[in-house]
């Protein structure tokens, strides 16, 4: 990877990558391959200041908002160490609705004011397009950090950014989604970002939570090579990277039938002994038993780190849209 | 204005203004016009301070505690915002029901307890006199940042600095508060502070929500020349600023008293196809439909610009107090 | 107190004391007679630095995870304030029932997630036993502030280095427990501390709130002479350190009980006429009527500091775990 010496821009001023800097962050089908070689080069370069100095004041003096409409003590958490480590700070607005809100104010009045005494705004909003009449309304950089059944842009890039990390590259590689791959945000969105890779994706998962028609579509006229199962054991031998996710009760209208398949998509230390020395296990996180603890130990269980770089993405987009990368 | 230079404060050690060091902010009454000067002044250095670099550790070391027994997002953000602007820090304490005050403790003892930590404390609170009482237990300084239908005297003074800053100065202005006059604090406060400038003021409301007479005796006696009318268009066109307040329909006990007047206190872009050119419209926000939208990108829509003053005037109000300006 | 000069470690680089570099704080049975001396004078140390200069960037680039399953506003804010004091920084987790943990996340996966992104976690939480889960989880330090009846080990801490400040030493007082000794956990931290040391224990409670028989014989077999009344008057005249604590209604079956009890265990200003000029008098707040707010102004009345020593010892703990005392 090719490295960008940040240190070397805090004495001579702001460096301004016109891609990024002033822009929102709303939806990963923004970025074009070069783009996201730019944002894991700075992340990796995140990765690597906080391992040997733990801070840098890249960002000293700019204030960010975090402004969670719902909950996500993960996202914020991720954000606001992010800015921290990079010698900001950050305006934290949770329980909206117990605020301004509930007097009835707009989302693009709250933004506007926020604006007003901060330097970006990440939000988090249950209504899909939220982030984007934010972003309208908003001279300064909103990054989307969820809207509901939308898009969580960031999410897609610390995953891409984690199989870069810990395989090296994405070009190549055999990439399992399992779980619910129907409702599943997290998968949709990778699935999307990957089109700019050259890697082949395995979908496992049960009848009535398969990908997405649409979505399947648009992935195979990126040229990707898809396939798609309900058992595991067809495709774990060949895969590089396990991206599993949680099956939510709630989605079955049957209780029975979620009862019947909950336990095939579980990952064990025996699972893993059928799979590669070299793959990799992912997961959003949280989990409520789709991976056994047992599997924690493993060194090819990554989802920890993956949470890890995941403050590194955020730091690294924080950086360039703020002009400082 | 003349310019007090804090960048010159910093090396030789703390400046400490008398009148505000370790002092309380309280109410408006406390100040004279001369205080109020030297309050814009430190608050327009601040400005600068921020549009140029972002940043000043003028209050490194300082912590600050936001105290709020009841929310609001804007206020507690703006105190947030200005102190990390200056280099310090921030304990927030929100939903205090939610924690000691539940086991009973005073506010007495809270506050002692919290200046303990902490540099300087700001306080709101929903009952009226509780900042005084607060100020009276601690010993460190106390800013008052509403209490309930008290005061809220950062409020007042960010609207003042606000008329400064866009109309160059306050002397020989037409100023027209138009909306809930019989119970909005604000404009309540705004008319005290006035009295210490030579203006001009008109009162527009329904008639069941005019100024309180008291209010008007004390400004009359000041020698301030006042009129009243339910008729925005009686003095629209000599109105150099113009601030709009909330009608609350929870005011009326009759609803269909709220449904005719709502609408003839709207300011639309129409309305002000009828003002000055060099006029502004300022609004303490919250906004629920008393300016359209439409208004926002006039250049007289002063009050996005307002809420950025009041950190500038919050930030000017903590280095005073903490006796570095 | 021998001085540990904290200054001079800066420019040198990190001084590791491996009794505390990177390891948990749990329980205060974990502590020797040695331990306690050293966080004792690095607790004195940042006294003196807060009071001189107010901050120090000893743990600039560090982030501390607030994590606080039940709230807690004085242990919360007293940490929050201690990392600022040091240059660090804080991510701050309330509510957490409102949070990840509502999708079910286990305490463990929630501490391996936080510390991904931060240096140590402070973490309060209702079960006893789940600081020892969480720092079992994780590779970072874990500090215990308060599992629910299990330990509060920074309060015992604050509460010997109070007694060490006001007095000049802890060898040859005699300290006076008084209030609900059965359930008081702090109370019972404290014993157990206080026998590391030479002092005499007096208990005066309530016949139904004694202290529990296992923790006298414990504290007997550590060589300590200790006496039992529930008469104040028997015993305060030889007291060096009264330490109040609140008798919470709840405790009693029989509500007239409470009410026959609770007003001799009150301090007031007459109380202390019959105790010694250079006693103090010590509460873990929140008070509600143990100690009348008359008796606040008299110098032996040093629970307020007894807040602010809080903040030093949390200090003095941050620094040792993370290396930089």
């Amino acid at each position: 990877m090719t490295t960008r010496r940040l240190t070397e821009h805090l004495p001579f001023g702001e460096k301004r990558d016109p891609r990024f800097f002033g822009q929102d962050i709303l939806s990963v089908s923004q970025f074009d391959r070069e783009d996201l070689e730019t944002i894991f080069e700075v992340a990796h370069e995140m990765y690597g200041m906080v391992e040997r100095i733990g801070t840098f004041d890249l960002l000293k003096g700019k204030v960010l908002t975090n402004l969670f409409y719902e909950p996500s003590t993960r996202t914020s958490s991720s954000f606001v160490a992010a800015i921290e480590r990079l010698g900001g700070s950050v305006v934290q607005i949770n329980n909206v609705t117990y605020s301004s809100v509930s007097k009835g104010e707009t989302l693009q009045d709250t933004v506007k004011t926020m604006e007003s005494y901060t330097d970006a705004i990440v939000l988090r909003h249950p209504e899909k397009g939220s982030a984007a009449l934010a972003a309208a309304a908003a001279s300064k950089p909103v990054i989307n950090a969820g809207d509901g059944p939308g898009e969580h842009p960031t999410q897609a890039l610390l995953d891409a950014y984690t199989i870069r990390e810990e395989m090296g590259a994405i070009d190549g590689l055999t990439i399992t989604m399992l779980g619910d791959l129907k409702y599943g945000r997290t998968v949709h969105s990778l699935a999307k970002l990957l089109t700019l890779y050259d890697v082949k994706i395995n979908y496992v998962s049960p009848d009535i939570l398969q990908m997405p028609e649409l979505l399947v579509k648009e992935v195979d006229a990126a040229g990707i090579d898809q396939y798609e199962t309900t058992d595991l054991d067809d495709v774990l031998a060949d895969t590089d990277v396990l991206y599993v996710t949680r099956i939510q009760k709630e989605r079955f209208e049957n209780p029975n039938e979620y009862d019947m398949v909950k336990d095939s998509y579980v990952i064990t230390p025996e699972t893993l002994t059928m799979a590669k020395e070299s793959m990799i296990v992912m997961h959003p996180l949280p989990r409520v038993g789709e991976i056994a603890t047992e599997v924690d130990n493993d060194p090819r269980a990554a989802y920890f780190r993956q949470m890890e770089y995941g403050m590194y993405v955020r730091m690294a987009l924080l950086a360039l849209v703020l002009g400082r990368a």
